[in-house]
Parts: C-alpha cells; structure tokens; sequence
C-alpha cells in the first residue's frame, strides 16, 4: 500500500514513472539488460537521453537560444559552479536574499569573487515571510549577473513574477517550483533545478541555458566545471547518471501524458487554493505566516498552537496514511509539499483531516 | 532474457541486487513508498546509508584512520576536485601517467596548481602498453601528492603492485579495479572510484580517505568542494544520490553474501586467466598488446588480425547472447570487461565463443 507522500524533496514520485520503471528494470524494452547497466555511449540509452531533453524542450517551450543540459552535485553545486563560470575576476554579482537557499548560493559565491546583497527580506527574527517587491529590489547595473531562488522550501514564499534585472543576465535556483508552471525560459540566462522535486530521483540536476552566455563562461577553471564543457558534449563528457535520467525522462512523458504544463499548473493551484483556503478558514488554529502574496504554491508551511499540537498533528496524520508533514528543523510547525505527483485527492484528503483535527483540538 | 554483459562501464550488475530493488521498488520495505521517494534526513535512508558504510568497511577492511565518503560528478570531477583540495599555491604534485583517464586527471590538476610528470609509459604511437616499474618512478620528494590510476579501462592495464612513494601521500583514481580485489587501505591518503563498474549505477563515487589528509584540506575553496564538508556531514551536506547508493549497498550485501573480496578475488583471477590463456593459445589469431606483468584483471584488451575481424568477431558474439565487446574508439580492437558481476561461466562460454571463431576465421 502507497501512503500520501507530502516530502519536501527527495519527495514522491507519479507512480505510472515508476511502475514503469519497475516493469523493466531487469530487461529495458528487451535488450537483456537494465538501463542502468547500458554504455552511455549505446543507442539504447541514447535514445532516452535525446527523448528527456525532447520532452523538456517542448513541456517548456525551451527557445533555439536555450538549451537542455544534465548535471551533477545538486543545486549546492551550483551554488559554487555559477560564479566559477559567469563572475569574472573583478567584477561583481547581485544576489536576492529570500530564504537558506539564497544564502548558500551567497556564502559560496563569495569564496569565489564579489557578491553583493541586492535585496534581503530576512525579518528581525531571521525568518523570511516573503519576497521582495519589484521597488525594493537595489540592482547594480553593472552586475555579471542576478541570482534568485524562485520558489523557499523551507520558508514556504515563491516568486509570483520575474523581477526586471534590465538587461542583467538572470540566474535562478529553481530546484523546488521547476515544471511546477509554465515558464517564459527567455527572462532567464541560466535556469537549474535539482531534480528530486518535481522531476525525478535525487542524483541529477536539470540545467536550462543561454548557449550564448555559457559560451561566454569563464574558460580559466578545470574543464570539468565549465558549463560550456557539458553544452559542447550534450550533457555526455563524463558518464553521466544515466539512471536518473531514465527516470527523469520517465516523469518527463507522464507530464506529457496528462496533459503538459498548463494542466500541472491547473492542479498545483487548485491543491495550493484547498490547503490555503482550509488554513484561513480555521485562521484561529493554524497560522500561515507568508504574506499572501508571496505564499508559495509547491510548500505550504503553517503553525498549529503550541508545539505539542504540532507534534500531534504530524503523528495523527502518519496514523491516517499521509507523511512529510514535519516542517524544517529551522523553520518548525508543518509543511505540506505539494509537488506534481500529489494529487488533488489526496490534497481533499488532508483538508479533511486537518478540518476534523482542528475541531477535536481547537 | 539476460545477455551476457561485457560493458566497459556502467556495466552489468549482479542480478540479486538488482532483484531485491525491483522488488521493493514501490514499497521499500513497506514504508508504502519507494527508496527513491523518502527524505535523506528520515530513518529509512539514514539505514541504507549507515549499513552501505558498515558493509564497505567490513570488505574492505577499512581501519579508523580512514572513512568513507558518497560523492557525486564521478571520477572526472574529483580529477580537478583532488588538487582543489590537496594542490597548495606554489606546491607541486606527481602524476603518473597510464592511460587516457591519468592525462585527464594531470589536465585537470595544471588547471589548479603546478603538476609534474613523475612516470610516462606511453609509446611513441600515443598508446600505453604497461605501468611503470619502481626503478623508473621519478618522484619529487617535496610533491603534495602523488596521483596514479590503478587500472587503466581504455590500454587494459593494471598496477599490481602499490608503488612506494616514500611518506608522499598517494592518491588513487581506482574507479574500475575498486572492490575487484583485497586492497591494503592505510598506503592510501585518498581513494576514489566511479561505482558504475565493480559497484553499482553511474551517479555516485566512492571515496576512502585518510581522515587527517582530508582535514588538512584547502579551506579557500567553494564550501561544496571540500572533501573535510563530505567527512564533517556524513556525506549529507546535501541531498546525496539516495537510489546510487541504495544500488550500492545491494552490491555490496551481495558481495559479502558471496563470501567477501577473498572470493571475488578468486573468481577475478579465474576469469582473466581464462581469458588469457585463450588468447596465449591463439597468440597467431588473438593479439593481447599488453606487457604481461601490467596486465588488467578487470579490462581484457586484444585485436584479431584485421579491423574487418574485429566487427566480425563483435556482431557474431552478439549473435551468441554476448554483448560489450568493442573496443574503445581511442584503441579500437576488442575489449572484455569482466567485472564483478560477469560470472565464471560466462567466461568459459565466451571463451568456447573465441575457439571457435578462430578455428572458422584462422
């Protein structure tokens, strides 16, 4: 018996991907092997390899501008990986500060060149209860570049708009909200989201990039790091994980199956508008503390009254057959990830859940 | 129907690791969820994690001097990740070169700092044909590190012998010998193997480091590429490859279930003398180019008497159930990988295989 699988990331995956998966794992499409087990090199895995990026190019509507790329170490490797390739010595990058994510991707861009803060909306407490405003934004003209972190996991805030950088290269860690919406790819340089979210296994990360600005990326670091190194091999210099990517590709044609992204779309804010609208209906028991605007659609986090009743709430909810519901160490209360493959039934089933404990608790 | 798998890497893997995953794979352990699907943070993986360093000590026999580390971007990137770590401004490393993987590794390194040639085997046509001999071993006892690849996929040549480089620190890219032998650990300041040979799936490297080398490590660089941030973490700095090594601890169980590396050694040796003597017996039809002292257990490499033979030979072994055979593009001929999972009797059958083919071809 499947649970309800609310996980943060490495969070659940559609479960036609994986039966999939499971239906050849000893024998891929009769070839007598598993894909894992394939030469990156073979038809047989090129095949997947060339039908992920196909099916992300036209999910996205990915311009001839940009291009597909598969990559290693996580978001937090690119953390380190995007100044090594676009902040040239001398120059500097600007950074928008919503959440951990955003400060990671700053402390490691710092060892590599200048960063500089272009907005930080971390209140007194160091919590984070929304995104900038367009007007808050103190963007330097003459930046290599501008990093943001569209979607917070832990914090539960997600850009609703691409800010206007006017001109400067924008760079964003979409690990938590990519596929999640449609997206205007052209707004963006250099797109990168792991892929244990929305997308897959953890174990590969999904790059979408200006091939004219990766050209441009610094050619002084080990080749291994240069983005231009895996644009100029389609994603194959080194072997890349190629199970992962099989996966990817899995999850890729079911969102194709369903109906694309304006129908992934469809579902994320019919499930966000249920698990929002039971929050504020019971506004005296659980609390939301992002500001309405900046509420993000894939992790809804909220307080119960007391700790204790947090705690409750989290084992009650595993007895009834839904788990992930614990909220970040550094965050506390609960969170709900609400990523592609939860359905809006299992989302009804919670708000019931959460209208019945409210009730024998309140 | 299973082939016989003779890939270079990712390679065949052993059947009941990848059954117990097929099994479970929608419902680890009754968790109603896939390995996949949980947290990294969460009791579940935290045990796969945990058994698949317990049961990688215990083979190896690893002592508490060293430690192992999951990381990801496979041998090419610790190519440039080693000096990164162990290269200070102004030191200099050895680098001994082998085969295509060590020129690569020794790129990497100029890239970061300064990296001397201590030994070259290569041949005036640009192949190698043998490692060195001690005596040629021109180490410069000042060098930070001294870097060799113990086996060598491409030119199928192996170190057999750990060569003393008198209290430098070594350190071996051993991605495709790694667990295909015993290996005495404490000559090594750092090990590190892609896992998609002897392991389990491309996507996650194995790493077994010298606790104290590690911890001298550069701390100027990236947070993310410091091997101490793997060690101080547990390898759960960030979100790791959870289903790599979820594959890798199957291996590795299965392994110890088979009797340990004593017995893998054993079969290892049975299988390359085989093969060998096969192609000793045929030296007028199989070709082995390489000197017998330097001989790889794990990459068996020969040419038939023409290049017309060489595809012959592959598509009629096809035929039989017998797939991987091609040489690499950079050495052309045949190559038999015989990693840990293809069987004693897929060799002899191999082998029956080649007798005949040279009978009919001769």
């Amino acid at each position: 018996m499947r649970v309800i699988n609310f996980n943060a990331g490495p969070a659940g995956l559609p479960l036609p991907a994986l039966e999939r998966a499971r239906d050849e794992f000893l024998d891929f499409q009769g070839s007598g092997m598993s894909v894992m087990e394939h030469s990156h090199r073979g038809n047989e895995y090129d095949a997947v390899h060339t039908e992920a990026i196909a099916l992300l190019t036209e999910l996205l509507g990915i311009p001839g501008s940009h291009e597909v790329l598969f990559l290693t170490g996580g978001a937090s490797q690119q953390f380190a990986q995007v100044p090594m390739n676009f902040l040239p010595a001398g120059a500097s990058a600007d950074y928008l500060m919503t959440g951990v994510w955003s400060e990671k991707a700053l402390e490691e861009a710092k060892l590599v060149g200048i960063a500089r803060i272009a907005a930080d909306t971390r209140d007194a407490d160091g919590r984070y209860r929304r995104v900038p405003r367009e007007e808050e934004l103190q963007l330097d003209p003459s930046a290599a570049y501008v990093h943001l972190t569209t979607n917070n996991t832990i914090y539960g805030t997600q850009w609703h708009q691409v800010p206007d950088t006017r001109g400067v290269p924008l760079v964003a860690d979409m690990s938590s909200d990519f596929l999640g919406r449609p997206l205007d790819v052209k707004h963006f340089s250099f797109i990168y989201a792991g892929a244990q979210k929305n997308l897959g296994p953890s174990g590969v990360l999904v790059a979408v990039a200006d091939r004219a600005f990766v050209r441009r990326g610094r050619q002084d670091i080990p080749k291994i790091f240069r983005y231009a190194t895996a644009s100029e091999n389609n994603s194959l210099y080194n072997t890349p994980p190629t199970f992962a990517i099989y996966l990817v590709r899995n999850v890729l044609a079911w969102m194709k199956s369903v109906g694309g992204l304006k129908q992934i779309q469809a579902w994320n804010a019919e499930k966000s508008a249920l698990l929002y609208g039971a929050i504020d209906r019971a506004s005296g028991f659980y609390r939301a503390p992002v500001a309405r605007d900046s509420r993000s659609d894939m992790n809804v986090v909220f307080q119960l009254p007391s700790e204790a009743l947090d705690d409750r709430f989290v084992s009650a909810a595993k007895q009834a057959g839904m788990v992930g519901l614990k909220g970040h160490r550094s965050a506390g209360g609960i969170r709900v990830s609400l990523y592609n493959a939860v359905t809006v039934s299992q989302v009804k089933t919670l708000v019931s859940f959460m209208e019945t404990f409210a009730r024998e608790h309140g």
